[in-house]
């Protein structure tokens, strides 16, 4: 039987192209998104005729009970989960703290940090009771400083940071690999990015950045996922970046007089 | 008129102190906590005996409108508020993932990092709409790392540091000031300390620690923060560390061989 | 007798506000600058009629037993040196890899790594001895973040910062306070800015920030070094950052999409 | 031809088996550690009969034009330099302030900061020039926090850190890759760690930990820098770290109320 690698947040990007590639290697992968029927079956379709195994759902990750029942389902129904990917970010660009509703800001921490906990809650003392597991949580710059418009997303993204490590704190003793991903510039995909710039101005910045490799490749992005997944338990990599080399890191602006 | 100083969170620990220190120095202290009465009214008639002058009420921060009415309140009532204190944690002691039920998790972030959230749109437009303020926001250890037990606590300290960057970068070119302020150890507060590690614990920590100044004293916590309160817009601080000389920093433990 | 204060560093900008500012609060401050005996001078003259003391030396801080004798000679015959200011930098504007000899690489070091550790390893023995002391040292930007052409200044001021923890972790259990001072952002600062960019080009930027307090007035970076240092030690802040209101924080760069 | 990877300090640790681990996967590499040229012999052979290819060097990293000279030697007579590691580390053990003389903090520097200095200046003009290649550098938890008797190990990898962030924000652009790889726990390695310790310590640790995997397989880490040597131009990583499963990460020290 296939070892199983769930991924919450399977769209046409970074959650798309990390199914892909596990299911390359040898992995069934159950693929869940919230919306779009179509393209979660064209995804499926596509890692079939690779030959490769999969399965999908379509998920409310903010409902009650959404990630539980799920978790359980998979364990139960399809096999033990052996690598589990939170890939949902709640980007909503840049929104100054009077245009950012109380409601927006706790969607924001719904759907991007109290998931990442809920699914932790769910899945991890399974993996703990069998002795392994790995945990790969995709991230943003965010996570590591805030921004102007950025009040929902950082918060999110920040509690999440540190939700990792303190996963990791518990759990690394028990065989238990939590890895935070900083996905550090914009990622090549249309369902995300693309679409909250808009198609106009997600095709200008492809071509600004050089439409080849300027903005980072999600099929690369799993590489790296992949290398995580697989390594050794006694170098286990905790936190690392991902940068495009055509991309200015975020500290590194061009004012003329900060040393 | 007196300038106001708010404080949301004004116990025995540093909340009480930090008020007591504005009204020393000029202002007039409006002091919140979530219950009781008699200590706060106690708090009053200490700063008024010393000249000072306060008012007081009892409030629970995560009750729909509680903070939103009370800036209201406070500006139409007492005065324009010139300084803000966040003085809230969720500190609730070591738990296991599995001892962390969902609403603990979700309360840790609604009185410690949703409340911050609340508290900035409620009072920073109008901050703003004068052209100055100051916010300045209690914090903790687990604010820059997540630790095991601590899954509920980092998460929601972590995102309010992220936060606070977040206001900073919108509302600094405004002339309004926000400070996380890392309380990097453990306070000498019988009634959050004391009360979380019960009497006897706290006791025993005093008398290994130093009873006179082994823990951290909140009275003398409350000095750097009027001092970060009135320096010049031009040499702001945003972020600082407060440690006792007895401490260790939480990155230098004894492990023997971690270079 | 006077307490002594020792900056190292003390031109027009910070070090000599500094001086001032611990002059006028009772200190005696030994002042020294490498060169420019008559602004020496009149730095001496400004506290003097001011009502301070203060005496000055001329001193090229790397030259060999410079540090070590300057410290020996001020605790014989002016007293115990009870602060101790390390104000050097070593910022000699943007220069790429290849503009930057080895030589300008060593002599970064020396000034402002190599001098704060020649002046820990003669002063804190002493210190310690005496059972109290605070060393507080002038940082930058680049102590917490590398950049282009900053090669030289970047990789001495991140080795001081960790210099400072190591220093703080072995010698704040003896009563000794270690604070690295993180200046986030351009001062007006005639002696070093100002020679830098030369005085068209920072005559140009102070009009841009504005004339008044658009760049770090130093006097006012002087009040919280002396905060720091009256601190009481169960409440010592190691680090802090100090910047601007008009400041975008280095990590706030406008780039459109990264998030 | 192969590809050539240039190793820095190819002893039996990490430098040997990613030296190693590139011959496997069709680089020509050239080990250089400063002595024991019976060790760099049997490595050479190991390789080969693997099916690889190597040479090697003694180097004397911190004498005059050695870095130089090498690397002007290796690009006319071996070939074009893709890969180049500096894994040169310069611990000492925790020592007092007072027990590291001056000369030790400055030979400390010149061997793990100035050495990646002099290896940059030497080797990415060149690279740049061809406009591709990559530079990983072994670092290690001190780049990262100082500790009581880390002084000059600290200050030299935290220099190192922020040097790399610099080369990196000037070379990125340039198809350059510089990885900073925090090596956050004790290695496996005989010659280096097993040296400082002393055989009887080592074997106690390593039983201690568990000897089949409770120290950190130096092969392994190989592995980790081998697939970022690999990584896409569009998704390159700058840090990361790596600690074995049985470490607590620095951070997590057991005080009881450090929150």
């Amino acid at each position: 039987m296939k070892p199983v690698c769930l991924i919450i947040g399977a769209g046409a990007g970074i959650g798309g192209h990390v199914g892909k590639r596990f299911a390359r290697d040898g992995y069934h992968v159950v693929l869940c998104r919230r919306g779009n029927a179509q393209g979660l079956e064209s995804l499926i379709a596509e890692i079939e005729s690779d030959g490769g195994s999969a399965d999908g759902r379509l998920l409310n990750i903010v409902e009650e009970n959404a990630v539980e029942e799920l978790v359980l389902d998979v364990e139960k129904n399809t096999g033990p989960i052996e690598v589990v990917v939170h890939n949902i970010g709640a980007q909503i660009g840049n929104r100054s703290l009077t245009d950012t509703p109380l409601k927006t800001f706790e969607l924001g921490w719904r759907l991007s940090c109290f998931s990442l906990f809920r699914l932790a809650h769910a899945v991890l003392p399974i993996m703990a009771e069998r002795g392994k597991g790995t945990l790969l949580v995709t991230s943003s710059t965010a996570a590591r400083r805030g921004n102007a418009g950025q009040h929902s997303h950082a918060a999110a993204m920040g509690g999440r940071r540190m939700l990792c490590q303190s996963l990791n704190a518990e759990f690394a003793a028990q065989n238990i690999h939590v890895a935070h991903i900083v996905i550090d510039g914009a990622v090549d995909a249309p369902d995300t990015l693309g679409k909250m710039l808009g198609e106009n101005a997600f095709d200008k910045l492809r071509q600004e950045k050089g439409n080849e490799d300027g903005l980072m490749l999600p099929s690369h992005i799993a590489d790296t996922y992949f290398h995580i997944a697989q390594q050794h338990r006694s170098v286990w990599t905790h936190e690392l970046d991902l940068r495009s080399f055509s991309d200015e890191a975020w500290w590194n602006h061009a004012v003329s007089v900060s040393f």
